[in-house]
């Protein structure tokens, strides 16, 4: 026998968390998953589901009746929307401004499909332009991807003007909003999105795991109309519709994480409290109330004023700072946690979270009286 | 605005689970699970991390270096095993006698490769005569893949007598364990085992979510080796070992849903503080005086006694009651979760599970009570 390592409980520090995400979450939902475990098709845990639907349909602005969440991270909640729609063969416009463009890239290609890629430098916005040059130029395009809130450089893009130009040119559109459900402007069916995948730890400050998820329609149309079967079981909606179909016939098709579940259930629950316009409006009361104070720091944002997150802000490290030496003295001396540079940013950008439960009063002062006494 | 739905928090009642899983959660795991959330670059969290990789070796009876928790439910940890070992084109043995050797030849299909069907009935353990069989008929074949604990019918395979076969024909041995890890003797290492995945929500007792798996130095051989790339980028281990590689270098891969594995973490340091040896002991005692109620009761197994799975006791329903009615009595005035029979046995099975923190005195007997009296 290998014998049996001898390790203590965890018990991990009370953090106040300003990263990229997770972000802080609210005592509430920490509470309502530490709930019993109930099975995944006991009628009472197939209620909560059915209100976890219309809960997600309403944070999402869509009457998408295939409106869900994905048993996994947002990076599956990505490869669900790329592996249901497209096919080898078919031809993707990919709009890259940072991490996550390129990582939609890479699932394009591992379809076997091809992604006609419209670069933006790190730190602006996909441009409308180049995108419809793009369609011009490749009439057999069927799909445009962008990502609404680029989690590497806190920019903002135009998912409207964008998804508006893909119907235009009869392309679907695929939009990431891991970062914005929650926490800026987003109407899935106002804006036309044909498929929108998030995270649970961003904006909704739920636990980490889960991934939302809607498609429209026309959406649905495409993948009941494939030729090639998904790639992947565990992703493939056909399958995991039969589970949250809500037509009160639930069939089986992987265990549910059933308090992940609960968590984004009480998660969701407090934003339509509060009311979505609410909460874009705190985020971005927040957001001015740090960027006052980061200025008089003299601490630069790195994306123009008119393009930036109020949730996620990307902040130039100044100069002569030791970027991981200020980062851990954050964290050991004030139990703050900010983001590190990500990709072409490492080393050069802090990106400091105002992320649901996180965007508020408290969390702004710690931030920059921290900061003010570390980099002193 | 489509408007905000006005839901109550949840509360779920008190069950006691003893169907296939989930099963009941001990206090402790649900209390690490609630604690505050930290970020998953955090080095306390990677310190986490790495005891958990040392307790995830242990329960596997393994060395292997590649061994962690894919961050999604078993059957994305079955997928995790097949997508990355086997190629287009390749051949792989799928043993199949219930419902997860059937999802492991979906698994192959969708890759592009061919299953090679090994059948066995339905509550029959797979035959290895079989296996040798197929292993010549098929030379080309590079893979064998089982069920361990076949969960739809709770009969146990000889995993270590096939996977030694497959050895001899110079093939890799995939093995499902998602009900077995933790509730019958399993060694990893011993048993020439080279790929395998479990599920979080049965013999471990956390909650569902999470996938252990773990590759042997042959089995991370074939993947630094293989000629197409991953046609998953969420699965990619490639990719996911630069998180969890224990260099001290974590590498941001995706958000690691960082409660469950706090979960995660204290449910596998229970079952080492018990010894996996008393753990196995300990389901296969409270199966026999499950077994000894409900024979009394005139409750028939389906699988002969030298095959029966302790954690997962599947038994004809009796002639003349009606199944789905003495499920709900058992749910509505007991709070006792059992399991229906799934796919060929729907309707005509129960599915008892015993698995983790339900392999009790405690639930054996409130089982056998509430049973007598629903059965009356």
């Amino acid at each position: 026998m290998i014998s049996a390592p001898a390790f203590s409980t965890f018990f991990p520090p009370r953090r106040t968390l300003m990263g990229p995400g997770p972000s802080d979450i609210s005592p509430q939902v920490l509470a309502a998953q530490s709930k019993p475990t109930i099975g995944h098709l006991d009628p009472l845990f197939i209620k909560m589901m059915d209100e976890l639907k219309s809960l997600l349909q309403y944070a999402f602005q869509t009457t998408n009746p295939m409106t869900l969440a994905v048993s996994a991270p947002g990076s599956a909640g990505m490869e669900t929307c790329f592996v249901n729609l497209v096919e080898p063969g078919d031809t993707v416009i990919v709009c890259r401004n940072g991490v996550f463009g390129e990582r939609m890239r890479q699932n394009v290609e591992r379809i076997g499909a091809t992604a006609v890629v419209v670069d933006d430098p790190w730190g602006q916005p996909v441009s409308a332009a180049k995108v419809e040059q793009a369609l011009q130029q490749n009439p057999q395009a069927k799909f445009v991807a962008l990502v609404h809130a680029e989690t590497s450089t806190g920019v903002c893009s135009d998912v409207q003007t964008i998804a508006a130009i893909a119907r235009q040119y009869d392309c679907l559109s695929i939009v990431d909003a891991v970062t914005s459900l929650g926490g800026i402007e987003l109407r899935v069916d106002d804006w036309g999105i044909d498929a929108i995948y998030s995270g649970s730890q961003k904006c909704l400050s739920c636990v980490p795991g889960l991934s939302p998820v809607s498609f429209s329609p026309r959406a649905v149309q495409k993948i009941q109309d494939r030729s090639h079967p998904v790639q992947s079981w565990f992703l493939d909606q056909s399958l995991v519709m039969g589970y949250w179909s809500g037509d009160g016939k639930r069939s089986y098709h992987h265990t549910a994480p059933v308090n992940g579940l609960y968590a984004l259930h009480e998660s969701l629950r407090l934003l339509a409290e509060e009311g979505l316009e609410n909460a874009w409006a705190r985020h971005r009361q927040q957001h001015r109330d740090l960027a006052t104070g980061l200025t008089k720091l003299g601490i630069e944002f790195i994306v123009d004023e008119q393009y930036r997150l109020p949730q996620l802000n990307a902040v130039t490290i100044p100069e002569g700072v030791d970027d991981a030496k200020v980062r851990s003295r954050l964290l050991n001396e004030f139990n703050l946690e900010i983001g590190a540079g990500l990709g072409d940013l490492a080393g050069k950008a802090w990106r400091i979270g105002l992320m649901g439960y996180a965007a508020r009063k408290e969390n702004v002062a710690l931030c920059l009286q921290a900061l003010n006494q570390v980099l002193r």
